[in-house]
């Protein structure tokens, strides 16, 4: 085992994780989750105690990813060792061993050496999560069925777009998060939009610079309830307002979301993005589900 | 339990399945397959001792469908029973039951009352496969693991493409089929094409009248060959017309492949169809994989 060198190198990892089988994101002991998997694998690959990882978005026990980001700093000598002196390209090397030895619901799809005020969480402009959703017999697809929730009545999608209208923008969204004592629920979300894929389901786009916890869930949850034609459109935004957990409000089951993207700026604005990010929320958190 | 009555109704069942945890299609004695999951299913819903379907396309051990027909007769009293004697759609309640009672990797997505001259097997004009492939660590999606062939080397599909042209039309394929005593391997290759998809991922859509067994993925592994430039594309047309298995030919692992839709002529055309269909085939024999 090699201790920790001089020269750090800071690596940014684009992570893809089916969450059935997890835990969720954040190491926890004695349980399997993806932090933990891929903090094992690093420190196996690069012959290390241990190696903490920094990712953009903590997911949330069942909840899937295709493109979460994270940041390991590890250290140059020690780096280059690992994955052969003669490897003209380090990281690609280094993608490949991971996913060596990464279990098959893990995958690494891209290695990059970044810059030291890369910060996969606090760097992040937004995230974009999205919410699939079978709403009629002959959308359920059984290939599906880990990443797709089922409903049985129709959606109104056009009166789930009309009720999203008055989400956007910069709240305190407090009705649809758990709250954690002291961390704000002030959030600005960017986009919360409803459409058919390809395949006939009903799939939300959802884009904000930060989630609070179960805020992605809480809002499809509202949602639905206005596309089962439960509520009019007008009530989500009267949740919104009265700032408290509504009980007609589910927290809808965690295998519909995926994080799909997260997005930075370009490295020049990289260290300006992190000290806004930092200074604007009391208690940074930066979560999911 | 009723035992059969007169005034059969004829049902056709369309189908998808995650063939995962299932030894195939084909029903056999002490293992799980997806004919006896959904047989089981139906005597249970229609109060029977037994029920026999049959299919379109006879998938092999690991091999998805989302496309899959099949049709059974059931008496029409006992049908109407069971299903409630009050429900002014009993084909609705039919499929409410079934996927009430069938496994989550099995989903019944239509139930349609058909005409008796209506053959899952012998009225179909064509079936259409899909197999996936990811080339490229970034289009590895563990969500998709279940579903697609992870290769390491990027396919040329302009070759592949090249390549499959010359195995279009009526051929025998002998040379992509695993042989069965008596069997015809006579088959019109209607379609072989591969395109890239939304994700990115390497997609061949493949589409016969019929298919011999292990049919399309020996036609996939012969692709692979050529798209991994290992092979020029005249050389599936050589192993075509050689008649024979190649020792360079591979059949590909089930997991990429997905039957995806069989396509049937109108009702007035069925009877005929199905006559064509018993004449041409020496033994008739409808499978895939």
């Amino acid at each position: 085992m090699t201790a920790w060198q001089d020269d750090p190198v800071r690596l940014r990892l684009d992570l893809a994780y089916d969450g059935t089988d997890f835990h969720g994101w954040a190491a926890q002991p004695g349980l399997r989750t993806v932090q933990g998997s891929v903090q094992d694998a690093l420190a196996r690959v690069l012959r290390l105690d241990s190696v903490q990882v920094t990712c953009a978005g903590r997911t949330d026990t069942g909840v899937h990813a295709r493109g979460q980001v994270l940041h390991v700093d590890v250290d140059e000598e020690g780096f280059r060792a690992s994955t052969g002196r003669t490897a003209a390209r380090p990281t690609e090397a280094l993608l490949r061993r991971l996913n060596g030895v990464l279990p098959p619901d893990v995958r690494v799809r891209r290695v990059t050496e970044t810059v030291e005020e890369f910060d996969a969480r606090f760097s992040a402009l937004w995230r974009r999560y999205a919410y699939r959703v079978a709403d009629a017999p002959e959308l359920v697809d059984p290939l599906a069925r880990h990443t797709v929730l089922v409903r049985q009545r129709e959606l109104d999608l056009g009166a789930m777009n009309v009720a999203a209208q008055g989400l956007l923008g910069e709240h305190d969204f407090g009705a649809f998060c758990r709250r954690r004592e002291g961390a704000t629920t002030v959030r600005t979300l960017l986009q919360l939009s409803w459409a058919r894929d390809g395949a006939g389901l009903a799939v939300a786009t959802v884009r904000a610079d930060a989630f609070c916890h179960h805020m992605v869930r809480a809002l499809v949850g509202c949602l639905v309830v206005v596309g089962e034609r439960r509520q009019p459109p007008g009530w989500a935004a009267d949740v919104l307002r009265r700032g408290v957990r509504d009980p007609g409000v589910t927290v809808v089951r965690p295998h519909g979301l995926t994080l799909e993207e997260v997005a930075y700026p370009p490295d020049a604005d990289l260290a300006e993005r992190s000290r806004t990010t930092r200074v604007r929320r009391t208690l940074p958190e930066v979560c999911c589900g």
